[in-house]
């Protein structure tokens, strides 16, 4: 199993590559004495959580996805900052006490116990924004702008009201009834779901990927996204927890729905593995340089952390 | 004082143009058991504050600057709507128990009042984030998508963290402390001024303007943000609560720093009026359709709501 190097380079310092892009960010804006201290608060929140870990699982999906389409990897870079800059927004927000009210994260306390709730609100505005304006730069210089829109508009379509967002408010407003298999299948195809196939959408997208073949990535993309939640809801029942780097059980104490729960463990390590064999078979009928994506497909199924 | 007809229309309608945006958005997603209620949801959230009154300010003025270009309506139509959505989006995170904590906007109970702090959090985020999506649509369907884009750019730098969040931080922050001019300026300038600015200059990019008259209309733009906060100002001390359609005096009450607190009432006026001449002034070095760009300043300028 061998992931494409330039792109595990890349993963491997992305903290760096996500506050540099901070810190570019801001390097524009005038320093005055009225301006110092609120660029200085917004970065600090903005970095807090952007830099508090991760698996980078979004971005190292759109940068696979980019260099077998042959994409220009400095473009689809931005795009990989970007929707991590998404997914770490949409994570902030939920931690919120009025949402799932979570203190800690990654062992971490959560951005709105260091820096307060207003301030963690903002901080997420602010990585949904710099996420818009991240691309739109990256696509202005674009030989063709129109394929940097194409990606855009999928990553956000995808974080937005028929996506993300529609997930959250699901799994806040169904959590009071009875949650069945057709129920859990849509939160999680939202919340999580439809922001992985953006990203396997995206990086094809930015590359040589032509209609026929996005057609193919889109089923590719659902099942990459539950995949990858079958792997989560595992983890969290029989992970090792110095591995993952949060507490396990954790669905189980807040009397989350998840698959095992509804399914069984045994099932849903069945369905992982089927799922993973038919993704397989789907990456056979492409036309690019697949060997990264069988091995980005693997690395996800069978995943530890 | 004469502005444009067509976009008078438009605005007039403002409230059906911007439900009948929601309702299309929401158009193509499969209504289902397990969808239908967060669909409801979700937009039932975003309509109430799209719908709960305003100016319209920010769409007239991108308007009036796309008509006085020569830009198709249609494309402007899209970013007046998104600007809409964004200062929306401003207004219900703004409202929250954990920023100004206000019950009432409009006379209408704010959006947390209605749906909870989870949902208008979320709602605020939908509308950010769906701004972005139209803007994409309606720039890819341009002949040239790179306008679009670059038009985005001026909108969403204006609401990210070099703009409406950076004031926002900046006005939370500082209430602490003695507010001097620098501060205030820098506050009214980040916090209301470059999203204003923002739809002088997209307006302008979608249609005709070229670099040297965006050079010249940035200062205009910057002028209109300052010039619409002092009205603003003012209109909270003296203005009339029934014209208005909210209280007066609030900023008095919430210790807020203000022009006329910090130069006094008349200086405040004198101010306008100096404004308003200079902005005329600059107007008339335009190579546009100009005559309803002055009607608007005037509008601006003189409003007494």
């Amino acid at each position: 199993m061998k992931l494409n190097r330039e792109v595990q380079t890349l993963i491997s310092r992305f903290d760096s590559l996500l506050s540099g892009a901070i810190e570019a960010h801001f390097s524009d804006i005038e320093r005055t004495n009225a301006s110092n201290r609120a660029i200085d608060i917004v970065k600090e929140g903005m970095n807090y959580s952007l830099l508090a870990g991760g698996k980078r699982i979004r971005p190292m999906i759109l940068l696979e996805m980019a260099t077998a389409y042959g994409a220009e990897l400095k473009t689809a870079l931005e795009f990989a900052i970007a929707i991590e800059m998404i997914h770490t927004y949409s994570l902030i927000h939920d931690d919120l006490p009025s949402m799932d009210n979570d203190d800690l994260r990654r062992g971490k306390p959560t951005n709105h116990v260091v820096f307060g709730e207003d301030m963690a609100i903002l901080s997420g505005d602010a990585l949904l924004n710099l996420a818009s304006e991240l691309m739109i730069n990256a696509s202005i210089s674009l030989d063709s702008p129109e394929k940097g829109l194409r990606a855009m508009y999928e990553i956000l379509q995808a974080s937005g009201s028929k996506g993300m967002i529609l997930g959250q408010v699901a799994d806040i407003k169904y959590h009071e009834g009875v949650i069945d298999r057709e129920a859990l299948d849509f939160i999680n195809a939202n919340k999580t779901g439809k922001l992985l196939k953006a990203a396997v959408l995206a990086g094809a997208i930015l590359g040589r990927a032509d209609d026929a073949e996005l057609f193919k990535l889109k089923s590719i993309g659902e099942a990459i996204g539950l995949l990858f939640q079958l792997v989560d809801d595992i983890l969290d029942v029989v992970g090792d927890e110095s591995k993952i780097g949060k507490r396990t059980q954790i669905d189980l104490q807040n009397e989350k729905c998840t698959y095992p729960a509804l399914l069984g463990l045994e099932q849903t390590r069945a369905y992982v593995s089927e799922l993973e064999q038919s993704i397989l078979m789907e990456i056979d009928k492409l036309s690019c340089q697949s060997d990264f994506l069988r091995s980005l497909v693997l690395f996800l199924s069978r995943r530890d952390y």
